[in-house]
C-alpha cells in the first residue's frame, strides 16, 4: 500500500492527459505559428484546450493566455497589472497568508517603488470584507487575494471581497489566485468580480509547466515576457502545445462529474478528520465541515515535529508534506499557520495531507493506521 | 511522402524523449521541492538532465538554470542583466538581425530607460569585430548576439566577438542566443568568452515548453520570475520534471555521434543545393558551403511569392517555412532577408527549408522533384 497524499504539491497526470501530450509530442508535433498544415493542425490544438478552459470559467476563449504554470501567472497578473496601471497608481493590497509566488514578486514590485499593503486574517484564514474596503485607496491598482489557501485551505468569498473593493475603487483589478481552487470549485469570475485568475496544471492531474492565466477583456494588462508576438502578444514565445492541450483535457476531466469528485474528495477528508480525532493531541487547522477546501487537511501533532513524523511516515509509503511544499527549498515556520493563530508550540508540529482523483479510502485508512503505531513511538522520543 | 523541412520553427520530439517525458508524468510525479522520497526522486531527474546539459557544454551543473523556452531565457538574460547591472550602465548592443525574443526585451528596456545600439551585419550576415569594438563603452552591460540566424544560418565567430568587447570592456556581459546554434555545435561557453547563452528545447527534438540559460558563476544575474525559490531563486515555479528531463535526453541524443548527426544535415543540406542550382532563378541566401549551419537552405525564388510556393508544396506534403515561423503571427518582411542585401524583389520570394533528424535524403529528392513540376505553373501565374 502506498498513500500519495501530498496533491496540492503535485498530482500524477491523467491518462487522458498522457494520451494527449504524446499525441502533441509524436504526431501533431507541429509550430503553432507555421502557415503550413503542420502549424494549423498544432494551433487547432491550442484553440481546442483554450475553448475547454473557458467554457470551464464561462468566460471568452480570448480572455485565456497560456503559461509556463502557476508561478508565472501570479508574476504576470502582478508585474503586468503593476506595468499597465502605473500610471493610475502604485499602490497594492494583499494578505499575510499568500503564497510565495505572490509574495516575492510584490517585494520586486516594492524595490520598483510600489507599495504594498497586507491585509491580516482571522482564525479560519478569512480576510474581511471591511478591512479590506478600508484599505482600498484612489491609487490602489490591484488587489490580489487567494481562493484556496494552499496550507491549511481556508476558502475565501470571492464575490464579496471583490464587491468590496469595486465599491471603493472601481478601477482597481481584483486577481484571484486560484492554483488550488481551481477544479475544486465551479468558479465564475464574471460574477465574482475576479478580473484576473491564476490556475496551474500541474495541481489538477495536467502536466507541469502549464497553467494559465484568465485576464477579463475590459483590464489591460502589460506583457512580461516579450517576442514573436504568441498568444497576441500576451506571452510570447512557442506555445507549448503538448502542454497546453494537456491541460485542456485536464481540465476537462477535472469538470466532468465534478460534484462526484468533489463529493469523494470531502468524503476522504471527513473519514481522515474522523479517525485523527480519535488518536491524541491532534489539532485541526481550519474548518472541519465543507466550509473548507476539499483536498486538504492541516493537522497539528502536539509534542512531534512534522518533519520527523513526515519521514516516519514516508517509511510506510505515506507521503504528506510539512508546511507548503512548493516552496520548501526555504524553510522555516509558516506564515500562514502563524496568521491563522495555530499555537506556538504546534507551528512546527503541523503536516498538511492532500488529496487527488487517484486517493483512495483504502489510503486514508492506511494512513491512520500507521499514524496510530507511529506517534506513540515518536512522542517518547521526543519527551527523551 | 511527408516532407517535414521547418525544423528550425520545430521538431518532432525523440523517441526517447517521449519514454522520458511520460516516465516522469506517470511514475516519477513528485514536487522536486517535496521532503519525502517521492520529491527526492524527482529531484534527481532535474539533476540528471542538469548534469547531462552541462556536461554538453562543459560548464558546472550549477550554472544551468531551466525555463520554459528559448524566449523565456532570452528574456531572463537581457532583462535580467538589465535589472543586475543597472547601477553600472544602462547600453546594450545588440544587431539588425536578431530574433524577436531579444528585439522585443530590447525595446521595453528602451521604454524603460536603457539605451540600444543596433550593429549592421555583412552579405553573409556576419558581424565586425571591429565594428563591435567601437561601439562598445564603458557604460555598455550586455552584448547580445545570435550564434546560428535562425533565417538563413549565419554562423558568429563568437570567440573573436567576445574578444573584442572584453578588450573593450571586461565587465560588459556577453550573451548568446544559441537556440538555432545548441546541438549543431560543439560549444564551449567558457573558451569562446560567452558568459549567458540561451537554448531551447523544442529544436533538438526535446519537448516544447523547455529550455535553459546557461549562466556563468562569474555572472551576476536578477531574476525575472519570482515565487518559492526554486532553482536557488532564479526561476522559481515548480520545476517541469517531465519537460526538464526529456530536454535533458533530447541533450544527450543530440551530442551522441554528435558528428555523423552534422555530417548528415551537411549532406542533405548539399543535395538540396545542387538540386536548387538545377532548377532556373533560384538564389541561395548565405554561404553555400560549411562555413553555414548545417540544418537551413535559405533559397529565394524570382518571381514567385513565398507564400504561394509554401501553399503549393504543402499540397504535396512538403512543409516549408517563408521567412521565420517564430514570428509569423506577424508577418512582414524580413529583418534579416534585407539586412544581408537580399534584392528587393526577392524578399517577399524567399522560403527556408530546414532539417532535422528525422529528415532522409529521399525527402530532399521529392522536395526538389515536387519544386520542379510546381515552379513553372508558379511562375507563369505569377505573371498574369
Amino acid at each position: 500500500m502506498e498513500a500519495y497524499l501530498d496533491n496540492c504539491a503535485t498530482t500524477r497526470v491523467f491518462d487522458k492527459v498522457r494520451e494527449a501530450v504524446d499525441y502533441a509530442m509524436l504526431e501533431n508535433y507541429g509550430n503553432p505559428s507555421s502557415k503550413h498544415m503542420k502549424g494549423v493542425q498544432a494551433e487547432k490544438l491550442i484553440r481546442e484546450a483554450r475553448e475547454i478552459i473557458a467554457g470551464t470559467l464561462k468566460v471568452k476563449d480570448k480572455e485565456i493566455v497560456f503559461t509556463s504554470g502557476g508561478t508565472e501567472s501570479n508574476n504576470m497578473a502582478l508585474i503586468g497589472t503593476a506595468l499597465a496601471a502605473k500610471r493610475r497608481g502604485k499602490h497594492i493590497i494583499t494578505t499575510v497568508m499568500e503564497h510565495a509566488s505572490i509574495h516575492k514578486p510584490l517585494e520586486f514590485l516594492e524595490e520598483m517603488g510600489y507599495e504594498v499593503t497586507y491585509l491580516p486574517v482571522d482564525g479560519y484564514g478569512h480576510i474581511s470584507p471591511e478591512e479590506l474596503a478600508a484599505a482600498v485607496r484612489e491609487d490602489t491598482i490591484l488587489v490580489t487575494i487567494m481562493y484556496v489557501n494552499n496550507e491549511m485551505g481556508a476558502v475565501q468569498d470571492m464575490a464579496a471581497l471583490s464587491a468590496a473593493v469595486k465599491a471603493k475603487n472601481p478601477n482597481t483589478v481584483f486577481h484571484a489566485d486560484a492554483i488550488q481552487a481551481y477544479g475544486k470549485y465551479v468558479i465564475r469570475p464574471k460574477k465574482e468580480g475576479i478580473d484576473l485568475l491564476s490556475v496551474s496544471g500541474h495541481k489538477i492531474h495536467g502536466p507541469k509547466g502549464t497553467g494559465f492565466l484568465y485576464i477579463s477583456e475590459k483590464v489591460r494588462l502589460h506583457p512580461i515576457i516579450f517576442g514573436g508576438g504568441q498568444q497576441k502578444d500576451m506571452r510570447s514565445g512557442t506555445e507549448n502545445v503538448p502542454g497546453c492541450y494537456g491541460l485542456g483535457i485536464a481540465a476537462k476531466e477535472i469538470y466532468t462529474d465534478h460534484e462526484d469528485r468533489i463529493g469523494h474528495l470531502y468524503a476522504l477528508r471527513e473519514r481522515l478528520i474522523a479517525g485523527l480525532h480519535e488518536l491524541e493531541g491532534v489539532t485541526i487547522n481550519g474548518y472541519e465541515d465543507r466550509r473548507n477546501a476539499p483536498q486538504i487537511v492541516s493537522a497539528s501533532f502536539a509534542g512531534v515535529r512534522a518533519e520527523v513524523l513526515l519521514h516516519a511516515l514516508e517509511e510506510e509509503s505515506v507521503y504528506v508534506s510539512s508546511g507548503s511544499a512548493c516552496s520548501s527549498n526555504h524553510p522555516g515556520i509558516s506564515g500562514t499557520l502563524a496568521a491563522i493563530g495555530v499555537k506556538k508550540d504546534l507551528l512546527d508540529s503541523t503536516i498538511r495531507l492532500s488529496f487527488g482523483a487517484y486517493t483512495t479510502e483504502e489510503q486514508i485508512d492506511w494512513t491512520l493506521e500507521k499514524l496510530s503505531e507511529i506517534l506513540p513511538g515518536l512522542r517518547r522520543f521526543w519527551r527523551h
